[in-house]
């Protein structure tokens, strides 16, 4: 890690200790309701961790060998630690290198490095620190000073967890957010399934489109009463169109009939129907688009989703929302924030497009651009347009809980940085640096999300 | 503003104090023809500067309000200029804040700094300086050493303003550009009402296709009469295609039958047509490509255009201007400027293209990348494959008149700054980089657009 | 050039001097099979060099003049080299400039700058040099410290200059590539023609689609034997496709029935054939994807191919290689290199997919890119993803032979300023750097290209 000095250093310093406001991620609420210790070092740190991994993968180890899937599960978690920390090498420039030490010695307090020689070593010593109540899931979170995290739930998720860890006593703010994407889209196979799930949870006639949309305002308001803020919608290819007839595609869909041109088409005229919902009952609307998901089909077959062959693809925002925009982007209230894959939106679309409607916000860097690089190419291509104010600050986007300071931290140094080269720049002046930095570090997230307290 | 010093510092002396060469922009051409005082702040700063209205629209601010379009016509200017201070925070980071501060400081010699509190103080500081002879437009077109201004005319304006100018015994000189979109593109509503406008004006039978060619050559020889050197296309989608049969296509438009892809083909081939009588009659042929304009319909519908809702969408231009290059790109004479908002276009196509067609030259950063990082990813992604003789210099495309040296100073700084750059990287010495300083500033803009005088 | 200094100095020293391993080029293996003298300076260092003529084309320079293709036939080289060195500042800021700078004062031992004035003079100090000895193919071979040079070879070569060379007891190592494009894409005009050649010279009955396979199979197989360990497929737009019943295409094909639809399905199923064929006989396969070539139909109608007009286009290597990858993708030990001209997707899809993929490298930067920013911003793209492992270090690609080690020493600056930058960062420290630099320098090619002794 960077010593920072000068203007960069006072202005981390500044931020570094700040609360972690966490509006968007992947943890497990579970985690925080039963607060059962964490299982054990490679189930931690290596097994869900499809960053580190696809990494292992693309240089030839098997992914059964590392525990992962249906075909890893009696895996040694012992040999999955020792093949990890075997290749640790190959990390050597890549986020996942400083979070994971980040984690190692920040969190864990380890201080040997990590090599095949030590491997053994190491997952002894985090061994025993997963068996003490401070490394228990809330004590954690406690200890990391978070003040919101946001959990990522499927629309039929019954939620216990999280009434669960509501009902207790413990203060720790963990909230879902209703992400509809398996009964928004007729292309996932599983989506008949999903909506008679759907209607028979919320008690509503699925049968008609008005059911339809009135079983999943329902589902929102028991997102909302649960303390969701917002909604998330992970879209391939960026589309809205608004169909006058909704209903005749809806039964075509559900007949079995439709084509794969009228399943795109309902899927763009849903998102709509969301944002149209969010200005009903202020849930805020993220879009995460353009990445092509499960690419190997291999992999899929025998691993299943999320086991780091998702890519990336070129997305047009501008073509792809203007439906959507043009039906409620100047409503007030509305807020719809934007991450994209595709960096070279940045400048081209997400900034002037932010930088005019009144609904839109840039979300953070994402994926595979949650890093030094990324962070600065981020700034770089749209401040200039968005200004500070249309971005909605920083979200970890993660699975891997014990990260989370590790993210927010490399996040705050990126500030840093950028905001010393703002003022080297003459662009601003350091005054004006130190009432941006806590902006970005946290505010903006608090006032975009609607999660200030 | 930052202070240059070293290399840098010297390279941005020796041409800080060059004349402004502003041969594209959007002044309006009446205020030289006539020399009135500019009304007040707010319309000569606020209302007409779409950078600045956009960017308080997209956080909120209401356009009629600030004292745009019909709506905002009661508005009064102190309070439209009012509305602006309050929300000068955020213009943080952008060019808008640069271009600002360098108006007041500079040009008006505003000593305090714009705020909510100081509002009304500085409207009528402004308003005083615009009461006196010296802030009229031609002496501040004096003071700010313009060599000349090109100003962008419809192609079927009277030019009145510029013969007035001419025939004054003001020595500004003050040219216009032939911008003939609206008697081009058959996809324009006013299209038929132009062209018969077209006819009359001229005197030609726009009933067949010959009178209307004939026609346009007798708008640009009027043009070229009253001092243009240039013509200026702005294309969303770069399209073009030479069509046999051109005439049969320009019927069904007249007819009303033309389909969608007859208008699209029509315009296509008219740019080669362009491009053919700039090759007759060598005025220098713009294009500005891929700017989706009024995505907002409803702002569309009330304020009109031009109103911050014009988005860049991904252009390729290799495939666009295929049909056009291969008919007159080899040509001897022929110059042909292009401009991007799409920056991926930068290294990939723009610089090949540049560097290897004769008749090509790559236009300076535009619109949302005429900023500090813009003007840096320019050099570093143009130089290389281009070189500096195939870049077209600077302009500032303003209509904001007061912002014109703040552009040229802007630019220069980034000038010097890549120059520096590239001193320490031994990419060239002092030596050289001294003599490219001028040609970045001033000369490639006097030879692009043959306004060397 | 650059002094470096610190960190990027020490870096820089340690593999300043390391041998060329050059896996991918057009160097003419004629040159080290007769070792003959080059002819004269022009026909050395201007003529072939399509990065110097389609500048000085771009600046209305006659190619004829130039002495290139047929029309420059009878071009006195004196006159040729003359007129380059008039137009030596349009190289300013150009990688050509470095290489040609390198070439003369390291290579040629001239310190005279170069100048219209100085032209002749050099002109003839570079003639004297040719003559000696010293400059004959083999020696500067063996002078430039060359490990092994790979040239580019059509599928039809008969491969005798590659056999007169492992015949002479010269050590050099020169291997060729194996480039089939000719006989793969239908749409090749010679495509009909290529393959009855191909049926000729390995007696196999190319009438079938299963005697053209054993057709191509024996070339690749001959290639192998005579040094080969790569293919190299240079592709405009990347597509593949797997067909159920390839020899109907193949039919229609030879009958000439075949659409364009039909051409392009089976191009992309071909190379899914010619990465199976890699699985089977160990040869690397390279793709280079996104040129448009011979955009200039004048240009090519007069002079020829490879005449400078060859312009990249926005490529999409996601769903292109789809088809192939989840084909034979998963395979161990088969090795696939990307090449891209379209810098977006360094950080949008190869990154990605090669940290996915386990048969997927990154191939170093391309053509335009091969210059000092662009390989910066390679690295700033492609490292936080993909780490360093799946690159497939450096190629120089040239035709320029003299240049090779200027290019090689480019991309050793390029590695030491980026791994400096790495260190100041934090990213790693000293000793990693150490570690990479010549993993990056020589290490990563020698594996990707299988070439290491």
């Amino acid at each position: 890690m960077q010593d920072f000095t000068g203007q960069a250093g006072a202005l981390y310093e500044g931020i570094r200790d700040l609360p972690i406001v966490s509006p968007h991620g992947h943890c497990d609420p579970a985690w925080f309701a039963t607060d059962a210790p964490f299982a054990n070092p490679a189930s931690l740190l290596v097994v869900p961790d499809h960053y580190v991994f696809r990494m292992l993968y693309s240089q030839g180890v098997s992914l059964a060998d590392l525990g992962v899937g249906v075909p890893g599960q009696g895996a040694d978690p012992r040999a999955v630690f020792r093949l990890f920390a075997a290749h640790w090498h190959l990390f050597l420039g890549t986020p996942s290198r400083f979070w994971i030490s980040y984690v190692l010695a920040q969190t864990l307090g380890i201080d040997t490095p990590l090599s095949a020689q030590t491997a053994d070593a190491i997952y002894e010593q985090i061994a025993d620190k997963l068996a003490q109540p401070a490394f228990r899931p809330r004590a954690l979170f406690d200890q990391f000073g978070i003040e919101v995290l946001a959990t990522t739930d499927g629309a039929l998720d019954d939620l216990a967890h999280h009434q669960t860890i509501a009902a207790s006593d413990w203060p720790g703010r963990v909230i879902p957010t209703f992400r509809p994407d398996g009964v928004l889209d007729p292309s996932d196979p599983e989506f008949l399934v999903n909506i008679t799930h759907l209607g028979a949870i919320t008690g509503e006639d699925i049968g008609t489109f008005d059911g339809y949309l009135t079983a999943l305002r329902a589902r929102r308001a028991m997102f909302k009463a649960c303390g969701a803020t917002a909604t998330d919608h992970a879209i391939e290819v960026v589309h809205t169109q608004w169909l006058d007839a909704p209903d005749d595609v809806f039964q075509r869909v559900q007949q079995g009939t439709a084509t794969p041109a009228d399943a795109a088409a309902f899927y763009g005229h849903m998102l709509i129907e969301m944002a149209q919902m969010s200005v009903e009952d202020g849930l805020v609307m993220q879009i995460h688009g353009g990445s092509r998901r499960n690419t190997n089909a291999a992999v899929m077959a025998q691993y299943g989703r999320d086991k780091g062959a998702d890519i990336p693809i070129a997305v047009d925002w501008v073509r792809g929302l203007d439906a959507l925009l043009n039906r409620v982007g100047n409503t007030p209230g509305l807020t719809i924030i934007l991450f994209t894959l595709d960096e070279t939106t940045y400048a081209r679309e997400l900034a002037p497009m932010a930088g005019h409607w009144p609904c839109l916000r840039i979300g953070p860097p994402w994926w595979f651009h949650d890093s030094t690089a990324g962070i600065a190419r981020y700034f770089d291509q749209v401040v200039e347009t968005a200004g500070y104010h249309n971005l909605a600050g920083f979200n970890d986007d993660t699975r891997a809980f014990l990260s989370i300071p590790a993210r927010h931290d490399m996040w705050r140094r990126g500030v840093a940085l950028h905001l010393e080269q703002q003022v080297t720049r003459g662009v601003f002046d350091m005054t004006d640096a130190r009432e941006l930095a806590p902006l970005l570090a946290t505010d903006l997230a608090r006032g975009a999300y609607k999660v200030a307290t």
